[in-house]
């Protein structure tokens, strides 16, 4: 494949090396050793956030969101998101709901969240910043301090979003990241939690280490979601290169839509007001499935790899298909997504044959179909 | 402290940059690659068993045993282990129950635990091989066979333990066991599961990749269990050295017992036909909880730090306290218990020394008891 969907940045080989000899030499390799609290410090420092809690992934961040927020109801949350949004909670036996999307941001539309269901304050609305792009904070704001229910967010597309003056983890009762090595700022398995308050944040903090308290006591139920100093040395060489990495992967999402701009494909409207769209996806949006196959495998066959990202919508997955509910604008997009290669080593002329690619692509597919309908 | 109650090996550095860089070139670091395919299959192979899953931690390892054996019921487990052996079940909202425990062992015991609740084929014994000693294994198939209920064993103390001319790990319906920093082997954070059955080990394997199938679909929740490619590199230098350390540690084991025999200081009664005991931890069982708190407190003032390993019994910890039961077994063994240091860096002089304090220090409580009753 010339170019592939996806390649991860070299890890800075000197640098792991010096972290590995510091773990080595203090004999300290996981349970908040000096180079997670320095990470934390520095990746507070970096987005503006306060009470950031790093953890050994995305998936069990939500679970001590959710936990860590005292919830015991529901969660409702949006079917356009990476598995994990949902089955994180599905995992822990908690009930779940999906509520419809808004056709032009893709995001969990809060006009549709109680349509299906009711909200309590033990309930909590989770709700993705679909590809960096944040979600309508304001109506859900609005909502939450209608029903009294929790908000967390999904941002873990967004880690360099910028909104209203300020980092987008700082919304919500709390904000959920990946930093899967896939994601823009990683170190390779972890992830983090924003919590706005710092007694949640404290309440989150024993509960990644098994609940134990300063006496070693089990005051409530834990779990073992400590992120190791090698994976903290990971992310310490990661952000030293991250503003850089941000404002090259940027230019490269301008340089795809500058490109496609012209030959009216469909992306997610971007929300208002936003200082900064984390560069983290270039997703299209096409007229049809079958235009969104034909596409991916035509590209495929050129040398371009791209992903149908998100191939299902979650709640027609067999796993949660008992949680039956109609959402007739996500059936809208449904199988219509396909994201472009967007990584490190691609220079501006690779996205420009992309595009190339793309277009030639498109109107062959296009003008097939004008074809197959006039005759 | 002169001497700590444990130092972790230091990491091969030399082999460690060599992964680094393998890593790096391939830009492989997680998602099942080819280091954790390379640990499985030399640990199954050092071990001797199959199906053996490799996952991001011990505790999430009691979790996806659970749920690839299908279970849907209860927990009854022993109050004397990890905290971990027991939350895992609760952090997903299952249900959980107590049973006693073996006085000679301090294993859970086979025969206590259908005395406090009914078992079922949806219910699971979780059975901890403490400090390495294997349970009445025998006794808890008999169970099994009687109720259908599923055997699943922490064997986090045991990687070592050769029972029958097998792994210790080869039995149950699935051992678990943490790759913790803390343990014989290690990954820094890690843990394994080793399935009796093949079809248990595939659905687990997509488990914990979120239960994607080959298609990208989501049959079944799941969750992001995976091993990094940077924790397996950690394994697999560990390793290496893993027969040496073994070897040794057994050695500083028999020094301690051999050096403290004389002196009537009670130890967990060895389980019989037992090949090799795994060397993971020195536990004596003291005369009281005054005693013990006394004998910590003392040596600590010497220099020698200890374990109150484990601190308090874990039906009684504020997190699990609406489990109430009677354990009177368990209660007679409670805050008696003491682990002395072993670690790689020790040496026999040092042991020797240790227990000559240890001696000196309960001849002087002892004494100083009985001129108060005498009194």
């Amino acid at each position: 494949m010339k170019y592939q969907y996806y390649k991860p940045a070299i890890l800075n080989h000197t640098k792991l090396i010096q972290y590995i000899e510091g773990i080595n030499d203090r004999r300290c390799f996981t349970n908040n050793g000096p180079l997670v609290r320095e990470l934390k410090e520095r990746l507070e420092a970096y987005l503006g956030v306060k009470n950031l809690l790093l953890v050994s992934s995305g998936t069990v961040a939500l679970q001590v969101a959710y936990k860590a927020l005292g919830l015991k109801g529901k969660i409702i949350t949006t079917p356009l998101s990476f598995v994990a949004t949902a089955s994180a909670y599905k995992w822990l036996n908690q009930n779940l709901c999906f509520a419809d999307i808004d056709l032009d941001t893709l995001n969990l539309d809060p006009s549709d969240v109680t349509k299906h269901t009711s909200l309590s304050c033990n309930d909590a609305v989770v709700a993705t910043h679909l590809y960096g792009n944040p979600c309508d904070i304001a109506s859900f704001k609005r909502l939450s301090l209608r029903f009294e229910n929790k908000t967390i967010y999904d941002a873990s597309h967004a880690f360099a979003t910028r909104y209203g003056g300020k980092s987008v983890l700082s919304e919500g009762d709390a904000s959920v990241i990946s930093f899967h090595a896939t994601k823009l700022f990683h170190t390779i398995e972890g992830g983090g939690i924003v919590f706005a308050s710092n007694d949640d944040y404290k309440r989150a903090e024993k509960m990644v280490n098994f609940g134990f308290d300063h006496q070693g006591q089990v005051m409530e139920v834990g779990i073992n979601a400590k992120m190791s100093e090698l994976h903290a040395a990971v992310g310490l060489t990661v952000l030293d290169d991250i503003e850089l990495m941000v404002d090259q992967r940027c230019e490269m999402v301008e340089h795809y839509l500058t490109c496609l701009a012209s030959y009216g494909i469909a992306f997610p409207k971007r929300q208002e007001g936003v200082d900064r769209y984390s560069p983290s996806y270039m997703p299209l949006i096409l007229e049809s499935p079958k235009e969104r196959d034909l596409l991916c495998n035509m590209l495929r066959a050129e040398g371009i790899e791209t992903r149908k990202y998100f191939e299902s919508l979650l709640h027609k997955q067999t796993a949660f298909t008992r949680l039956s509910v109609n959402l007739p604008k996500a059936e809208i997009i449904e199988n219509r997504l396909l994201c472009l290669p967007l990584y490190m080593d691609l220079k501006k002329a690779d996205i420009t044959y992309i595009c190339e690619q793309v277009v030639v692509i498109l109107n062959k597919i296009r003008q097939k179909r004008l074809a197959e309908k006039t005759c």
